[in-house]
């Protein structure tokens, strides 16, 4: 039905084989943004790729570009790509399984012969986890030219050091830092695969998915419950102003609204992953005076997220009446979602029933460069595979066969025509 | 209406005043238990006593007695008195102002001449507060001879020694730690006063209240939720086993049965003083895979206690599996309700509508000595005085008005004959 060459699954497995000797810490892997378990990845992508005679460069962030050259080298390129740090004890194919699959499919086409209408072009991104410098997709926005330059001064939250002298000495140019090494309108499009990094592809039984869009974010990070300490046993229900009690109504409500919500069909999720009274003065016998909560909420949809926020400050300040207490959310911060492109959406749905492959929609709810380059106007798309046990963590598994049928449907959208 | 005479408030003055000096840290009292802060209170307690006249004596405990003979000293006694120690930074009315009611009340009347019919004594209780040593009631426990003797190994939470070096140090018999130095059917009745630790007086306008009973209370110190972290942006709301969510919904959950039980009479108070989850391991971008909490439950009603712990562990069972966590409570603890005795609440009302003093009925969310005294079956009762601002602060805030009206009802009390 089609004929584009499959990927080279032989070469993929190398390459994971050699990236988790390069960055086994022990427990997982560690690949540090700007230092040297990033740099013997990319090395390795390097110099696998001049195995293959592709043109291998490089922009001012460090960024790497593998170039496999097509019929019409004047033609907008097609793009994929991925990270290829880890956060700290992390696992190997979170990030790297992107670029890998990016050569294998070249590889692939390269001993078929295989030469595409346009060039098409693997990059191997910095810095996608944000653990190791305080800036959402540091690697891909410098690409494009939209990182500051006081980022030069953010230090990398282990070593202290500044981004300035990690990038020197990976080999970027932090004077050129902010100058755009991609240009969106000769971009056709970008296809990212990664992993998937919760359970829905294993829940349902099937080995990838198309991405509908990458999930935005609103964020009070900092939340703060101010009531009044007072003694357990002495204190009647009415006199108290209770901050694990308000906490925990206000946790509660929200859950209940987020309830309502699914139901009628918004995409949302809504976690608090800190909850905490402060150890120096909470104890059994005391009414907690305070407590600390942060609040992530995400969704596909702007509104959706605004609507949620609105109910959020509501149910806060109903709560903040009744059980007496202050609530102190603290600034928001965030992301908006982005959209991955419907015909590229359509393009994998279609190659996917093409080769047989059972696939799903679904959205991301973790971030991903993929965000930065459908931000840019660059028709974006995301193949997921799937994966258990989570991500950014050592336990996670992918398994080869998931990872073939992946590789194989992007590279039968890299090989379409530019529209 | 009464010929008892009424306490010596100069001299209460003056001992409050003293104390204070005494045990000032710099920004409360800290009167340290069996260490020189609780020591100085006991020998400023005794030589004001042998200044009256009184009896000083001490048991093996080396807890205070003092002593003013009665006319028959063949009849069993009256008893008041309280704690001299304070927790860390606390305030100077916590415990202090039984016993410097009791010295008060004796000292009018030696200065009137009056001579109660049974002798009248005035304990200075030790070690009430147990953030000293991990042992409720060691003072008053001990003048009955009810504690064990690997108690002095205990050790001091701040210095790390032992109870029996504390003991020794501060003039007391550690080899005779056991033996009884009350006998129940010696002591006609026990009456403490103390000042109230929770608002209700302030709150009813009222200066002294009538203790109907000590709570009891049933706790669950080391509770814990075990759940899975898990990403907060890639997992579904049902494929979750969000430790804060379900940790928050048991609170919630918890605090609507208080609602009921309390519309429906029960006498109960619930409080969740810590709720944490862990400082290594959260996120604000991850589900929370394990959060800790503790609960102390108090009612005056011992089948109330059981009734709510079958209704939590009942709460936990359900949200374990609505939730796909688990709920370790871990080991119950806590005490049992003491009831003041009805006929002795009787007389403190009578007393003060004979004074003319407006009073109302309460609990004590709080424990007390009382409540020792009380498990021995000696028929004792409690007088609370209005106090601002909580215990166990260095705000606390008793008006000297106020509590004049409640060691005169004290003192009232303690002269009525033993029936």
């Amino acid at each position: 039905m089609t004929s584009v060459p499959g990927p080279d699954l032989e070469l993929a497995a190398q390459l994971f084989e050699q990236l988790r000797r390069d960055s086994f810490d022990g427990r997982g892997v560690t690949r540090d943004a700007y230092g040297p378990g990033e740099q013997r990845a990319h090395e390795l992508m390097a110099r696998t790729a001049r195995g293959l005679d592709l043109e291998v460069s490089y922009d001012a962030a460090r960024n790497l570009y593998l170039t496999l050259r097509g019929r019409d080298r004047g033609a907008p390129c097609a793009m994929t790509g991925s990270h290829l740090d880890s956060v700290p004890c992390g696992g190997n194919f979170d990030g790297a399984a992107g670029v890998v699959a990016g050569l294998a499919v070249l590889a692939g086409w390269r001993r078929a012969g295989f030469v595409p209408q346009a060039d098409v072009v693997v990059m191997g991104v910095r810095a996608e986890e944000s653990t190791w410098f305080p800036f959402s997709y540091l690697g891909s926005k410098a690409a494009f030219g939209k990182v500051p330059r006081d980022v030069l001064q953010l230090r990398r939250s282990d070593t202290q050091r500044s981004f300035a002298d990690h990038l020197a000495e990976c080999g970027g140019d932090p004077a050129r830092l902010g100058e755009a090494a991609l240009v969106p309108s000769r971009i056709a499009r970008f296809v990212e695969l990664h992993i998937e990094q919760g359970p829905v592809l294993v829940e349902a039984g099937l080995p990838v998915g198309v991405v509908t869009g990458i999930r935005g974010s609103l964020r009070y990070r900092d939340a703060r419950v101010l009531g009044e300490y007072a003694h357990s046993g002495a204190v009647p229900r009415g006199s108290r102003r209770d901050a694990v009690r308000a906490a925990a109504l206000l946790v509660a409500a929200v859950d209940a609204d987020w309830e309502r919500m699914e139901g009628e069909g918004d995409d949302l999720v809504v976690t608090f992953g800190k909850f905490f009274t402060d150890p120096a003065q909470h104890a059994f016998s005391k009414v907690a005076g305070e407590a600390g909560l942060c609040v992530d909420v995400r969704s596909l949809d702007l509104p959706t997220l605004e609507k949620f926020d609105g109910l959020l400050q509501r149910r806060a300040a109903e709560l903040a009446e009744a059980a007496h207490v202050r609530f102190e959310l603290g600034p928001r911060t965030g992301s908006d979602p982005a959209a991955m492109d419907a015909r590229i959406q359509d393009e994998l749905t279609h190659c996917a029933a093409g080769r047989g492959i059972a696939a799903m929609s679904l959205a991301s709810g973790a971030g991903h460069d993929a965000a930065v380059f459908a931000q840019m106007g660059i028709p974006t798309g995301m193949v997921f595979v799937r994966n258990d046990c989570g991500s950014h963590n050592p336990m996670e598994k992918m398994d080869l066969a998931d990872f073939a049928l992946g590789a194989t449907l992007l590279g039968d959208v890299l090989a379409l025509p530019a529209t």
